[in-house]
């Protein structure tokens, strides 16, 4: 099933627009068996994953945590993916990649976890880079194109700097934010799904609630990976800027609001961040258009 | 010792501006002994490693062939790194990698290997990718502050569609490449060491030898990283105008040329590497400005 139409339909079923983010971050972590900190990693992502899948319709690992971890903190990483899906969870690897030709589908291969997949990826979507130009995001497509998959083009991010490069405004009288949009738009528009989405999508975040909402009337195509929500400053009605009237074409992503709710609730972590992520699925369901 | 003097050191003991590129693409590789893949890419790099050491100053990894090996594969990666540094060789890990915050700092420690070196980096440099902005770049110039090491960022990159973002013209007048060099050199403005160069550098192609010559003039402190010579068609002639008039300010970048100039002479391939390196090493030096 291609990808948009996957997620349109987990969301759907789910009653869920709610990506969790998977950021373990060592000096985060709440007390966690285990003889190593990798092991610790491995026993908190799982309690994490299990607590949210009710009510969560994807999660986003953050790749660089794992990275960091030595070469074993990745072969967690593989594990925990495995365990999402078998769990029911949709997985957006979350590794910001840009390369240019044979070096780019390698990167595809890597994120998106075909090399340890058994032929097939195991992750549905991944977020590319796009400074290179089409260049760099070629082979992500012709992967989803060729396995189901996804992918997320960084156009508007939620940190403060974006604006740096993201917000010039270009001699066209666009943004380069814009101008990038388009793009993506166009380098997605053969790989439209049934649900009226593409497999090629757009990193926006939610702090910046009115460029999302100009984005998501300028590019009706493209589906929306939004974070900053939670944490970051993002409101759900900031964040439901980011949908169509349906109610679709967007998952939201939290993480340390979710994953680190503990830390402000006295509770134990796990019960914590599935009761964080129940209520961060009913807010954004509320504040949703759509019947 | 800071980056840009250790590398300008190397460079001038070895009389060598070569920087050898580390792309084992499993359908490229010469028959090597081994069980499996990743030993037969660990063979031919150390093969490799040991051919271009008298020849090249510094060696560049591109980590995405070996993340595309499952974990493992990163595990090879970190072992040719140490072996690198043992032959005297400085190692620029090509990793292209840009998220902010504690992510990216995550990244730092991943890609320049401190996780898996005992409390120091194993590699000399690391590659960033800019869309970001200076939030995503930040956490590498502290790594550099604080480890010597080095960064390059992507400002006008050798691919044909470079220019579809970078080449853009802004309401200010310059390109985006332009006005990303002037970021740059801003960001590595407090780093600059005795040699003149920030460890703050530039990715440019040697495929736009108008553009490499007319950044060199603008961005005089910046140590530029110039892939693109050799295969990718950059001359010996073309990369000259990344230098100062001291012939200083750069390392020029060859993998396929070098590393697979077995497959056109019909030798064994370390000794077609080595031969190769030497000649690409003198080529350059001809061609390079100054005494």
């Amino acid at each position: 099933v291609h990808y948009a139409d996957r997620l349109a339909q987990a969301s759907h079923a789910k009653g869920s627009v709610l990506c969790v983010g998977l950021d373990p971050m060592p000096d985060q972590l709440p007390d966690c068996p285990g003889s190593d900190l990798i092991a610790r990693v491995e026993y908190f992502c799982t309690a994490i994953l299990e607590a949210v899948a009710p009510h969560a319709v994807a999660v986003k690992p953050q790749s660089a945590y794992f990275e960091a971890l030595a070469p074993e903190g990745l072969a967690c990483l593989w594990r925990l993916v495995r365990y999402a899906r078998d769990l029911g969870l949709l997985v957006i690897m979350d590794a910001k990649r840009g390369d240019i030709g044979s070096t780019a589908a390698a990167y595809a291969r890597a994120t998106l976890g075909l090399h340890v997949g058994d032929g097939q990826p195991l992750a549905d979507a991944v977020t590319v880079a796009p400074y290179l130009g089409r260049d760099g995001v070629q082979p992500f497509i012709e992967m989803a194109a060729n396995y189901e998959t996804g992918l997320y083009v960084l156009v508007k991010t939620s940190n403060p700097g974006s604006g740096e490069l993201q917000d010039l405004t270009l001699a066209s009288g666009l943004t380069v934010y814009e101008h990038m949009g388009d793009l993506v738009a166009g380098w997605g528009s053969e790989l439209v799904g049934e649900s009226g989405y593409s497999a090629v999508g757009a990193v926006v975040g939610a702090t910046y609630p009115a460029q999302l909402a100009a984005l998501r009337h300028r590019l009706p195509t493209v589906p929306f990976l939004i974070p900053g929500y939670g944490h970051q400053g993002g409101t759900a009605t900031d964040v439901a800027a980011g949908f169509d009237a349906r109610g679709q074409g967007a998952v939201v992503n939290s993480a340390r609001g979710i994953i680190y709710a503990w830390q402000a609730h006295q509770q134990p972590f796990a019960t914590a961040a599935a009761e964080a992520a129940q209520q961060a699925r009913e807010e954004l369901q509320a504040a949703l258009p759509g019947p």
